[in-house]
């Protein structure tokens, strides 16, 4: 049940919670592409295939098959995986880096900038996600998104669902679990902030993979917020 | 020498360059003397005595004499050590912990949010502090200080001058030494900044201690930019 008056922290996922990333990366990856000559490219496919190696890469880290690697290195490994299965081989270094970096660029979905700047006034807002610093940094300050802070897998040295990032965040936000609400379109993310004692806001974003989202379609659980938007959850918030 | 077009981001000291501690303290220290019924309080004193006991805490844990304690825990031991000696016993366990939290409301000197507002429009500007995140998260709400991120001693579970703080925030900023701005009003921080490939600015802060400074009463070292306030910082670096 929600408890507005322990909320001192909201903490937001990013990929997909609170930015776009399938548009970006598609249009981006077009307009590398076309760069080459490659006019009729499928960039909503080409992000899903890059966006798929994702969570298989993460989890080689979290299991210890792999010692700690940032987000970077693993979107370009990834990267490096795909590009000849899309005809994208004539990209040299630079192109390819370029690429990587449409990661450091994504937009935001509209709510998510107005969402966030009302919780700002009430609350401490921060990113709370996979990505890299450097990466959440630029990705902030291009959208214009007004965090306190940025908490990610770089700061902690894990990749949620680890709970040493659950663990982590609360510890660095004061150690009151209950202060802390993560609000995500994930409900594996929000079920273990749940078991570690943070507050969860479930936000609706069914467009995350366009039409072929085939998880997250509802909220799973009685999360304490359920919304369509982050403005829903700065309603919900009374800010 | 000052390579401008290297740099991408500039991080900030924090007690002492960003904010002015010492009056703050005295301030809230003489407020909380008040409330119990003491009128003729030495608050600057006290401040300085709280301080006196920030580095040889954090020097215990420097040396492994003990294992990683966040600063807001160090804070509140040296206050512990020093209520007896100011007659302040009297404070409740409630006005203790709100007086510890005076650190977490220090009031920036006056150039410091013109100064990083600008530096914020074509660099990514940061803390580079000590202090716990929390703390800085809070301090930087309070005085209205538009960071991009947050890194400090909780990030990297260790106290400058320890090497694993330059190493990590240059890691967490991409990876480029000369990239990286350190800015502060303390020798010893910039060289070993310095040390570890950033860039430098002095600002000099000739009233962190009051009357009574002993170090950094100058550049010690030919720093790529030395100023009197991080405007200045903002004009050397045409922001």
């Amino acid at each position: 049940m929600l408890n507005k008056k322990a909320v001192k922290a909201v903490i937001f996922d990013t990929f997909g919670t609170v930015v776009d990333w399938r548009s970006s990366i598609a249009r981006e990856a077009r307009a590398a592409a076309q760069s080459i000559g490659i006019e009729d490219f499928d960039g909503d496919s080409f992000a899903d295939a890059w966006r798929a190696g994702y969570h298989p890469k993460m989890k080689e880290v979290r299991d210890g098959v792999r010692p700690w690697t940032t987000n970077d290195v693993l979107h370009r490994e990834r990267l490096e995986d795909i590009v000849a299965d899309f005809g994208l081989d004539a990209l040299d270094e630079a192109a390819r880096f370029d690429l990587n970096r449409a990661w450091h660029r994504l937009a935001p979905w509209p709510d998510s900038v107005p969402g966030i700047s009302r919780l700002k006034n009430r609350y401490i807002v921060s990113t709370f996600s996979n990505g890299s610093f450097g990466l959440l940094v630029n990705l902030s300050k291009n959208a214009k998104i007004p965090w306190d802070g940025i908490l990610c897998s770089d700061v902690f040295r894990a990749f949620k669902p680890a709970r040493e990032c659950y663990l982590g965040a609360i510890e660095l936000l004061g150690g009151e679990p209950q202060s802390v609400m993560l609000c995500a379109a994930h409900n594996y993310d929000l079920s273990q902030g749940r078991k570690y004692g943070m507050q969860t806001a479930y936000v609706d974003r069914p467009l995350e993979y366009g039409p072929n989202k085939k998880t997250d379609l509802k909220a799973e659980q009685d999360w304490e917020i359920i919304a369509t938007s982050i403005e829903q959850v700065a309603d919900a918030l009374d800010c």
